[in-house]
């Protein structure tokens, strides 16, 4: 049997309870380590499991995952994901997969950021669509996503931006090398993605767009480390958000639609003016 | 301190390890119980817990707060909410209050029905707004939530329908008599909500209105008890749905959007034909 178990956001403690119980009765744990990060390391899970857990990086997930499923074919194995395991689109291939094989599977939820960012106080079905901000290069800095909150915005919705991650990626010389040495793990800030929008908002504006439904006083929700003892949410401007520092990984960043009272107070509490639009 | 702890979607064991030691450490263990429910019920919860627990139903809730609140002040409350505690705006409110008095709060996240959905291999980050169906009655049958599906699949998205609950309602003639006599709890199957939405489609076309972006054969995903044993997921048209029995509650609708070749995969585990748009 696979058993794909969500982790939740914060630390080992945010596993449910049939979750932990998987993990210490499967004879492989595997954690996948590249779509997102805990407040803590493999050690720290390692110890409170009691048991050894494998590292499964992209490489690992996308070449070696039939050597999962076919462990899985005889054996109990878990299949650790941070958040909810259906987060990221290759989980879904991977039971997919499991299905093709007549593999039977089971999935454990969590919280993960899709639901857990409503903790700032934005109702959750006043979100649009969810986009996702990549990090811009000195030649590539698409801007695509700038539409998708347009469409939220103009149609009063809140949209939640999550922010990019580059973990075990390889430098241009590195690659054409052929030498596997990994740059160090990249996590977007909200300060970062702020500076991003604020760059496309400029633009758009000097290739003559008047009345963007997003501006420089749009008023915005930075969140680091949710679901952790030290998890921050910072409600201000986009323009100040470039300028805020949440502290370490992982950061999510929504841009406000139309708010409701009871929105707008809760908002208050992390720094939003009474005046913020 | 008041501890707000989110029981996740399937039975006792959906709680997170963190979630659990509060419960047994703390005064008081209230279970809010009219926004979900579980699949088993407050005595289940008892026995696995070791413990005591209160239900609170919206009255409770709504008059007697300060009370929970109070308790909150000198001794650690656990207020138990099906799913994620920021699934519902009462919660919202309670945390809102606490902070008033400055009472100390923490949030113990866990999945919920906003991101346990993609289950069924939709893509959550292709799901627009949120809507809810309501039960109609002979004289009042609201069909704005309709708007907020044809909106989302004219942008693509697909749409995630929460379904009505009644619990603890009292008939007229009891309400008009101040007879505290409730009716039997009510929840919405996925069959008579795609009833519902299929009489929406014949008015409007009745109306006049041609081309309506959700029509009898829009590809739909039925889901009941998300997160449990015995789950259960249909992928079918809205005209289908009408006839689909997926036993006891919860229930949820997904309007599909447009499909990626995936998701379409994803769904034809679960009944969905090729050729469905």
């Amino acid at each position: 049997m696979l058993y794909v178990v969500g982790l939740g956001l914060g630390d080992a403690k945010d596993i449910t309870v049939k979750g932990l119980e998987i993990v210490k009765r499967a004879k492989h744990v595997y954690l996948e380590a590249y779509t997102s990060i805990l407040t803590v390391g493999k050690d720290v899970l390692e110890q409170f499991y009691g048991r050894e857990v494998i590292v499964a990086d992209r490489e690992m997930v996308e070449q070696d995952s039939d050597k999962i499923l076919e462990e899985a074919e005889d054996e109990d194995v878990a299949f650790l994901v941070v958040g909810d395991p259906f987060g990221a689109t290759t989980h879904t291939d991977l039971i997919l997969r499991a299905k093709e094989k007549n593999i039977q599977f089971r999935v454990i939820h969590n919280a993960s950021i899709m639901n857990a960012v409503a903790c700032c106080g934005l109702q959750l079905y006043n979100f649009g669509k969810t986009i996702s901000v990549v990090f811009w290069t000195d030649t590539w800095r698409p801007d695509s996503f700038f539409d998708g909150i347009i469409k939220n915005r103009e149609h009063g919705l809140h949209t939640l931006c999550l922010l990019d991650i580059k973990v075990k990626e390889q430098s241009i010389e590195n690659l054409i090398k052929g030498r596997k040495i990994y740059e160090p793990p990249q996590y977007m800030t909200v300060s970062l993605a702020a500076t991003q929008l604020m760059e496309v908002i400029t633009n758009r504006k000097s290739a003559g767009t008047n009345n963007l439904a997003v501006t420089e006083d749009t008023l915005c929700v930075g969140l680091a480390r949710v679901g952790s003892d030290d998890q921050k949410i910072v409600a201000t401007t986009l323009r100040e958000m470039q300028k805020v520092d949440l502290g370490s990984p992982l950061h999510s960043l929504v841009i406000t639609g139309d708010m409701h009272p009871l929105e707008l107070d809760m908002l208050k509490l992390y720094g939003a003016a009474s005046s913020d639009p």
